[in-house]
């Protein structure tokens, strides 16, 4: 077959980056031009909205010193958007694709970039049906629906429990006796549950672990710190951003209108801030509060290198499906956890992930207070790579406060 | 000499810890083991307050394993304290040290620790003069006056760095057009200054740097950001927790009175919600912000390695003047950037140092709005180590906004 004759393919990137998405951006390139089936393999620039302005980039014709680099570097090496397509839109990327002799188009996102693939799919099949839509999850969130987790998720949930357990051994060693480490997590809390991971003995911290999926209680809250504190003279303590009391309200402060993104979802943060003011003025104790935010999904030195593995697996994987002409699916993770941790892939439709949020299930929280279980534990600690580096032998100096 | 014969050392921790507090105490405990000349090396558990009750931790005990993995752990080994000394509490500190036979008081710290270290040495000169005290200098604030630069500055300059580079990566590939990262500093803008060693090129964040030492104008700012806004399409922004503005005000909202220590600075942050909430509702942009906070003084991983030599060298040094006698002296740092970047150490009386907080000078600071001038970078860079991590490449394949 000749080059001309081949067809080409598309992949195009979809909200925040996260730590491995270049490393399924590498997987799907390697795999698209190690097939020998497919011409050219276009880049959306700076995500479909880049698509609809025909922002195209040849990846093939990226050194392999580049595409090395790309595969172990933060940020989205395509750029990304957040852009809602409507039928018209999708509909011109049909044209696009159709103009460029695209056959294959793959999105990397989350449960918003499949609504807007599951939108370009449908329309195919109103046309001519020539375009093959496959999905690659990536989320740090975690928050897809039928996929054992997400890429993307394994790094930033590493990056948080390191971080937490920095944090703890700075505040075990000082006077201020009450920290709040606030993650990211809109509605969901497998990120904040994440931190539970930095503990290595029973009184080590996050001693307190809150997430969207409770709903909050100021006075039980208080009561808790309260608690931690008398006991061990020090709380490190975990809150999601999006955490709601019981009549649903944002604990955080509402953000002006400008803060929402065209899928309606409000920029959130302050919860942190909002909460350490309430411990230092109901319980009279110094309370600080860490709000690393986007630094959580950004760093490539403290990736995880199983994230990075699975993150190229799906890649490569939707470039595999693509090609043997099955569309408006997502590859998915499958795990096996009972030896050493083996992962997985397979394929759902894509309507049964496309806007779809799936939240922490029960039986990984705590039955006895705000905290994960140790089953969430045994999900979430091979995703994160190899061990942590410890602080062990610092404690051993000091001791207790 | 036998070892009964011999005097004791103590070595107290004072303030917040660094990424490499550890290897100053490494640094005194392998001198003065190595000397001969200590009989036993005492540590001061949980800083001042922990001596004043006798709470002390026999170090040459501590196994060479443990040792060995405290020199590079983040945290304070010994833990901390933020206490004020009374004259008679450091009348019961010199009493202390007669009863269990210490001869060499070290303390590490900042400008306040050398405060209580001067404290403790006059009440030597109203007793029998037979306590040496002899100061380590620590602070990730580098505000201590009369040494070229603090251990600790180089490891939370190398995270702020790495972080704000790893921050723009993320940002410009994203469409949320402004993003703050507000960093630790009361009153000096050494920290914040340190972002800005985070550029590759001529358009790389961050673009703007707010520091203490200028008045903050709340329009200018907003021109500011609209400019950078304009012609890139993204800001990142680093600011400083100590803004204050015109007439002095903090720029950040006033927290309550219980969040101030014992030497009357008061806990801070809130800037970069603050100044996220008025880009939102004065330019109408979509802004975050990100505050580390404490994760910044507390990684090992992102430590220099240059600024761990150094901490542990002034912690030897610390032992060498004590043992030579020379009293009420803080060690310095000494530095050569006129080839390859050479340090040494130097004394300096601590009436010099005590409760004395050095500011960037304006030769440091850009003439041509709120960035840092090239004088700066030539300054710091040495002192964060090796090489950033860097995203060039992620750069090559999606271009400007």
């Amino acid at each position: 077959m000749s080059a001309s004759s081949r067809g080409n393919l598309l992949v195009v990137h979809g909200g925040g980056p996260t730590p491995v998405i270049n490393a399924s951006l590498y997987g799907v390139v390697q795999e698209a031009l190690g097939s020998g089936e497919v011409g050219q393999v276009f880049g959306g620039v700076h995500g479909i909205k880049g698509v609809l302005a025909e922002r195209l980039v040849d990846l093939g014709s990226a050194s392999a010193e580049t595409l090395a680099s790309v595969r172990v570097s933060a940020g989205s090496a395509l750029g990304s958007s957040r852009h809602k397509l409507s039928d018209e839109e999708a509909g011109q990327v049909l044209d696009l694709c159709q103009r460029r002799g695209v056959r294959w188009f793959l999105g990397t996102g989350g449960n918003d970039t499949m609504a807007n693939c599951l939108r370009v799919h449908q329309e195919c099949g109103r046309g001519d049906g020539a375009l093959t839509v496959v999905g690659i999850p990536k989320t740090v969130d975690n928050d897809l629906a039928e996929t054992d987790h997400c890429p993307g998720y394994g790094s930033a949930a590493r990056y948080l429990a390191q971080s937490a357990r920095d944090l703890c051994c700075d505040v075990a060693s000082l006077p201020t006796p009450v920290c709040i480490l606030e993650t990211m997590g809109r509605n969901t809390g497998w990120l904040c549950a994440a931190a539970a991971l930095a503990r290595e003995g029973p009184d080590d911290g996050p001693h307190l672990i809150y997430v969207p999926e409770r709903r909050f209680d100021r006075d039980r809250f208080l009561a808790e710190v309260k608690d931690v504190v008398g006991r061990l003279g020090w709380a490190v303590i975990a809150v999601s951003e999006g955490l709601r009391d019981s009549a649903g309200r944002s604990v955080a402060k509402a953000s002006s209108a400008v803060q929402t993104d065209p899928f309606g979802h409000a920029l959130q943060g302050g919860v942190g801030a909002v909460l350490s003011e309430l411990v230092a003025e109901k319980l009279g104790l110094r309370c600080r509060y860490e709000k690393p935010g986007l630094l959580g999904r950004s760093s490539a030195i403290l990736a995880s290198d199983v994230d990075r593995a699975e993150a190229e697996g799906v890649g490569r994987e939707a470039v595999r499906r693509a090609l043997s002409g099955q569309s408006g699916v997502m590859v998915t993770l499958t795990a096996d956890r009972s030896g050493a941790y083996r992962w997985g892939t397979d394929v759902v439709a894509l309507d049964r992930v496309a806007g779809v949020e799936r939240s922490m299930p029960a039986a990984f929280l705590s039955d006895h207070g705000p905290d994960v279980a140790k089953s969430f534990i045994e999900y979430a600690k091979p995703l994160i790579g190899g061990d942590l580096s410890t602080h062990q032998h610092v404690r051993t100096l000091h001791g207790p406060r």
